[in-house]
């Protein structure tokens, strides 16, 4: 297949380096951040789990979980048509459609196209602002962002249908929502067991959580080391490098 | 008035470093630990403010409160007499008698002998522990530490009893509890709006959590820069000091 058909005007083609995994992303839209990534590398993987990633915009998590795992098949629900097409085009891109599948659908009513109580786990990037104020709904980068399509409780019900007894749930969010988050999850029967916190730096406090929910699991829950992403010196820590591999990879909105 | 007959026979007078306060205490049972120095200097105050403390053990969350606030009346609560008595000892070896009154009552039932919606202030450094498998369930320094006669539903429960309309209450805890302190602290009215984690050391992830909540206020939680105990060379870090004062104070159970 020739990349100058797959890769539409205005459109850009980033590096994953992971297994040589290439991304299409549109500069001018929403483009992954190291929220995505984080939770990618938070995400525990068995041999032949099944996924769903909620709200995937550019398929960025199904193709970092594809590269890291033997994960069989992952399924991306997205309700944006272009940006849901720009994902197909990177599955395709990478030869993973056997193992990658996009649907262009609203993840408000998942029951209607995909099995419920069946999955091993679910994930989600979802947006993190309330759209209060927002003059644009329809814009896309708007829509990544804001709860406009869907809500943070809409996001963890829907997690909490498709997975199965004891699968595992796995979201990165902002402290902020910390209360609405740990509340919404142990109503959705999602019961928070594992949580990080990620820190821009080590003297300062925490702008983003990584946490895992298992279904219908006993209520304890584990805190893991802080992660820090620069040093005091301003630089990426050993551990953001880990996750970024060798060279960091071009990442857009961190927000 | 002779010291040495506010002191029995196996007590200890320590010195807390702040105002020239002293507090009795019994080596064979609990004493107080750094949670409670670190919730004291947490909570913020006003002049006039009437403060409730929930479970005060032998006094050291008023005393500290009295030593750094000019808050007018302070009321702690503690159900052990032994306990109790050793407060009430040390609140008239600081000649506090006219700004902390020590309550020896259960604080379930606290509307009996309590003003509801009254105070401005409701602290807490509740007994942490579950108390499965315990042996000894009369054994005092079980007491303090598990929760035995009473739940951390209870206190919370209590504490939004107490509290005035947009009132705080504030509360020192361990992060295992972290859902069931947000989730019922939501369910009582008392809205988390303040948190900050209290780590040994900077990569070390935290083993407590200091909490302000709001009576009938708007959710939005705001996260702290972190709390190091220690440095990478094992001393106390400058924030640890500060608390503590120049010389750090005699501790003693840290759990």
């Amino acid at each position: 297949m020739d990349i100058r058909n797959i890769i539409k005007c205005g459109e850009r083609l980033d590096d994953l380096q992971v297994k040589d995994l290439k991304i299409i992303q549109n500069p001018q839209g929403f483009c992954f951040g190291i929220d995505a990534v984080l939770l990618a590398n938070f995400v525990q993987l068995n041999k032949g789990d099944k996924v769903v990633d909620l709200g995937t915009g550019t398929g960025i998590i199904p193709l970092l979980i594809a590269g890291k795992s033997e994960a069989t098949h992952i399924t991306g629900v997205e309700i944006q048509e272009e940006v849901a097409d720009m994902a197909q085009r990177s599955v395709i891109l990478n030869k993973l459609q056997d193992r990658i599948e996009i649907i262009n659908k609203d993840l408000i009513g998942v029951e209607n196209y995909l099995p419920i109580n069946h999955f091993d786990i679910v994930t989600s990037n979802p947006p993190y602002m309330h759209p209060h104020g927002l003059k644009n709904t329809n814009d896309k980068k708007a829509i990544s962002r804001h709860e406009i399509k869907c809500t943070l409780e809409d996001v963890i019900k829907t997690a909490s249908k498709l997975v199965k007894h004891m699968g595992r749930f796995f979201m990165v969010h902002r402290p902020e929502r910390l209360v609405d988050i740990l509340t919404l999850c142990r109503q959705y029967k999602l019961e928070p067991k594992r949580m990080q916190f990620i820190h821009p730096s080590y003297k300062k406090k925490p702008n983003l959580l990584l946490i895992e929910c298992r279904k219908a699991a006993n209520p304890e829950l584990r805190l893991m080391d802080p992660f820090y992403v620069y040093d005091e010196n301003g630089k990426y820590t050993a551990h953001t490098y880990e996750i970024y591999g060798k060279e960091s990879i071009q990442i857009g909105d961190e927000d």
